[in-house]
């Protein structure tokens, strides 16, 4: 009998006997491992445990305290909920699925209804069943022809196996039932440990559009009860705090890939809410020593060859329009180009700079539909732009001032969990940044005297600079908890040469200035959504699109009053309403808390004889009473207090 | 001798021996109407007074008293300014010329440096000495094969001439030198009478900014002094109110052809008015119970195929992009379809009705770039859009309310020379309009209702409403003096029909809601343009980029309390700063009335000690001394009264 060569992680070599299987590899190893393998992994390949291993290779054994480890269960469990599905309808078609680190899901469509959630707790008993009854999973490998002819019935599944690149095809045979598998599974259902079949959502068939839409079935498994309780518990989390959930919840946005992938509508609650921070950070910005302007989405398509980004960015930009006299005009895909031509538009003297263009400036990204999701990923954006203009020597200062600007809009939206990373050029391969020693030199010791001065923590990022300068990012957390780039300072020492940028120094000279690109809070889209995970939808009062609902204890009674106090208020600009639908109180009191308003006011006989209102806050069980003109001051001195904790 | 008959305006035929010219049949008329003829015009198409006229035709004898008989006289100065041209520039080059009723203009081009506005006198001086001379005008007509010949050496007009539906082309040779000229001239340049050569600015080789950069000399000639001083001082008068030389001198905004035709940029001058107008108007819309919405600028192009724009617009609107997945994305005409998506993402209930979108919705319009100017006429614009979706009962009301909104609205902007136009369909040929007479009866008897209820004069327009449904226009008058539609009502049947939008009636049944488009004061562009040239610039308090500048007499002993105020006053919203240049008084002052600001303070010993202002408004010469808080209450209460004329 011939001999193989298996190499493992570590690096050491072994020869077995051709046809040995993973699960021969471990038990050489150690009866514990053997025990708690899965499957194999061959050339970082995922290969069944029993399947007989013919050639050299390298060897991994994938456990059950993997990420492999799961992925070989969750495979395992779509694979049984396709025998389940076929078993339950029998005109069930299947489409792409998956089981990964992430979860799992099948892809579905039907001629007669679709699978709904109504159907996961049948399909759940039938996998169940398989699990209790040990049932075995017979696998076979065809050629992508056989493959073809078996699929003849099934058109979504067929057209993936016939772009697929592999040759050849993994079926399973369970209770009689043969379906294609796309990863690795168990030989045995008893395998199987704790799963939860989650959802249903629409998803287009190889997530295009113009495809079909099929139903996909989201669920998870785990091999203990803790980790799928844990997790269950964070998607419940994660729900709650869905932008998207949220979004369409609180009638906030909505997104209708018919109408455009990736082109949110805001709903005239969503829009109060983004108007608001537009027009706060406007006037926090011009109040801050900046010109808002307002500059064209389109511009020549020229303008982004001279500033490079055709050349660099082209995967991310949309298709240039001809406009049929020789022009050729493209969606922006970033507003710096534009600033350039307000800068350029006259000659400009040192005693302009810092010379500060801001704008909420609209640009256009070109993203894959699949990747695209509520406000978070979109092809439309605004973005809260600046670009400040400056001589190398004012370097320090505008840094430190754009910073502090930052730090000040952060408290007013109590942010405080975030961290700076300073990223400068690698010292010893200089040659592929922007090529001016000097240049780099002072401002990266002027970006670290700033954060020295104002007494910041900062990680120091060698080597992640851009080519065309140094820059800060500031990282905070999301509610999910994961990473992100709320704002940056960006230094540029490239575009000014690009589009030979300069000004007339005290000496009478013309001089090149720097350009600072920078961001307070982002994208309007990105940070709405980012507001709306951690606030879970109850925004603080001066962002809540209805700030106080008035709710009389009888409409015919007390209707007249709740007005009174509605026109009173309005008119001090609080977004207030009357609740007329004359329904239960108890109902109307509810429906405010689940419409997460800040105040609701019940005004019965007594307040009306007292001019008073019963004031209950979001969240809270209790109700005060007070007067009419305490109310109005006190929700007035809420909202001019911003999100700011220290309230 | 054969005989020609020609036919009169009036229909009366006469015969003439073939070969009689224009002139022959004016003096075959009247003595009186020969001395007035300058041309002559054979079957719509202008001739020389002497052109011997061969065939079959109607005539018309063109006088000097009619637009026809200035385009000759115009001609014929643009034609001895090319004579003119060429004996003074040897290496002039021409393009375009044209002599009409506007005026008349000569593109040139040369090999060294270009014609400008320098070169004007000397042209003027040769074109005079042609006339004094009484120099002959010697006329000749070629073919398209010998006028290219003759052009050899003139590459724009030799392209013209290819170009050209025309088979043969006049050339005219004045004092030795060969021209070809366009339009139809006299014999003699001593029947030049008036002339006046104005100005010299750069023009696109036929209108594409693809093409070559030519100088355009434009002027204007008149039969009679008087006419050529009015003209001249309506141009002086348009001049000072061109919102392009406001814009400019203003600094405002800008167009670069270069980066984008049609596509303008707002400097912060410009970006403050244009945002104090949009929050104004947002503002007075949300209080009037609008519900503001933000949609994407793009839609995918199927939108515009229910809606119908792209079968009946498609010419206005800009190419589609292929996302490259199946998506063809449009930019928006309108903003109707995207406010249907708003309408149409629930279920509507009678009782959200009147349902009131609205939006600052940027569009994009195609319009051809030769026909680009300014403001007024742009590729991208932000409409101050609403739509309305009622019941068929709520017309009355609803036109009511938004037109009250409207003259309110005008009111502020003291806009007070108005006039109503209310379109009806054709009665007598309904059957070329939208297919529901109950719906047009009974909806233009509710338009006529309000008008007559609101006590309003206007005009009937029987037969031109709209395919689609009945609207008022309310037309102003621009600075100089033309019509404008500022605003517009327009119910629409049909659309709700195309998108199948319904709301459940109290009786628990579906219906079609009706859908009113609203305009109040259209596009930012059009009406900042609009407002820069009936305030000549000098725009009041509130949209004033800057509201009050602070000149203190000496920047050393003034410059600290002038800053005190500087921040008192920035404190409460007002737009100021203070000039530290430290020039001389008069030279500043002067500079603050140049940039039209409303108020300039002089800040000196006596108003330091008595913390007060000397106050001197925009347009007057006197100052007043007051302290600063008065100002302060003056200039806010200025403000907050916007630009009424009641104040």
């Amino acid at each position: 009998m011939s001999e193989i060569s298996l190499e493992f992680p570590d690096g050491s070599k072994r020869q077995f006997e051709a046809g040995a299987s993973a699960k021969d590899v471990a038990q050489s190893i150690a009866i514990s491992l053997a025990k708690k393998a899965v499957a194999g992994k061959l050339d970082g390949k995922l290969i069944n445990l029993n399947a007989p291993i013919n050639n050299d290779g390298k060897i991994e054994i994938v456990t059950k305290d993997s990420e492999d480890g799961l992925a070989v269960l969750r495979s395992t469990v779509a694979l049984l909920a396709k025998v389940s599905l076929k078993e339950i309808f029998s005109d069930i078609r299947f489409g792409e699925d998956s089981g990964d680190a992430e979860g799992l899901y099948i892809d579905t469509d039907k001629d007669d209804g679709q699978v709904s959630a109504d159907d996961l707790e049948a399909i759940s008993t039938k996998i169940q069943s398989f699990v209790d009854k040990k049932t075995e999973l017979k696998h076979e490998s065809v050629s992508k022809a056989d493959a073809l002819k078996k699929l003849a019935d099934s058109k979504f599944e067929a057209q993936l196996v016939q772009d697929s690149e592999n040759t050849s095809f993994d079926f399973y045979t369970v209770d009689g039932v043969e379906v294609l598998n796309n990863g690795v599974a168990f030989e045995n259902a008893g395998d199987v440990k704790f799963f939860r079949l989650l959802s249903v959502a629409g998803a287009y068939f190889e997530g295009k559009s113009s495809n079909d839409m099929l139903q996909r079935i989201y669920g998870t498994a785990f091999y203990k009860q803790a980790a799928l309780d844990d997790d269950l518990k964070a998607r419940q989390e994660a729900r709650e705090r869905d932008h998207r959930v949220i979004g369409n919840d609180l009638d906030l946005f909505f997104v209708d890939p018919k109408a455009g992938a990736g082109l949110p509508y805001w709903m005239p609650n969503g829009a109060t809410i983004r108007r608001t921070i537009e027009r706060y950070v406007i006037d926090k910005e011009v109040a801050d020593g900046y010109k808002h302007v307002y500059t064209p989405v389109l511009a020549n398509l020229d303008l982004y060859k001279t500033s490079g980004h055709w050349a660099h960015y082209r995967d991310d930009m949309f298709p240039p329009m001809d406009m049929g006299d020789g022009e050729m005009l493209e969606l922006r895909p970033m507003n710096c180009p534009s600033h350039i031509q307000i800068y350029n538009h006259h000659i400009r003297s040192y005693r302009e700079l810092p010379l500060r263009i801001a704008e909420l400036g609209m640009m256009h990204r070109y993203e894959k539909s699949g990747a695209l999701s509520g406000l978070q990923r979109v092809r439309e954006m605004t973005l809260n732009d600046g670009h400040t203009f400056v001589t190398l020597d004012q370097v320090q200062d505008e840094f430190k001032k754009i910073l502090t600007l930052i730090m000040d809009v952060y408290n007013d939206f109590n942010i405080t969990d975030y961290t700076f990373r300073l990223s400068y050029r690698d010292p010893v391969n200089t040659a592929k940044y922007f090529d001016d020693d000097e240049m780099w030199n002072r401002s990266q010791s002027m970006l670290k005297g700033a954060m020295d001065d104002l007494g910041l923590d900062y990680y120091e990022a060698e080597g992640e600079a851009a080519f065309y300068g140094p820059k800060l990012d500031i990282q905070t957390k999301t509610a999910l908890g994961n990473d992100e780039t709320m704002s940056t300072i960006q230094l540029d020492f490239m575009l000014p040469q690009q589009f030979d940028l300069s000004y007339i120094g005290a000496d009478g000279e013309k001089h090149r200035p720097v350009m600072i690109h920078r961001g307070i809070v982002g994208t309007m889209e990105r940070f709405i959504a980012y507001l709306t995970e951690i606030y879970k939808g109850a925004f603080p009062t001066w962002l809540a699109p209805k700030q106080v609902t008035i709710i009389p204890v009888s409409d015919d009674k007390h209707g007249d009053y709740a007005e009174s106090l509605r026109k009173k208020f309005a008119a001090a600009d609080v977004r207030v309403d009357v609740d007329h639908r004359g329904e239960k109180m108890n109902y109307l009191i509810r429906d405010a808390q689940t419409h997460k308003i800040p105040y609701t006011l019940v005004v019965g006989d007594q307040e009306k004889a007292n001019n008073a209102v019963s004031v209950r806050k979001y969240g809270e069980q209790d109700s005060n009473s007070m007067s009419a003109d305490a109310f109005l001051s006190e929700v007035l001195g809420d909202i001019e207090n911003y999100s700011r904790a220290d309230k």
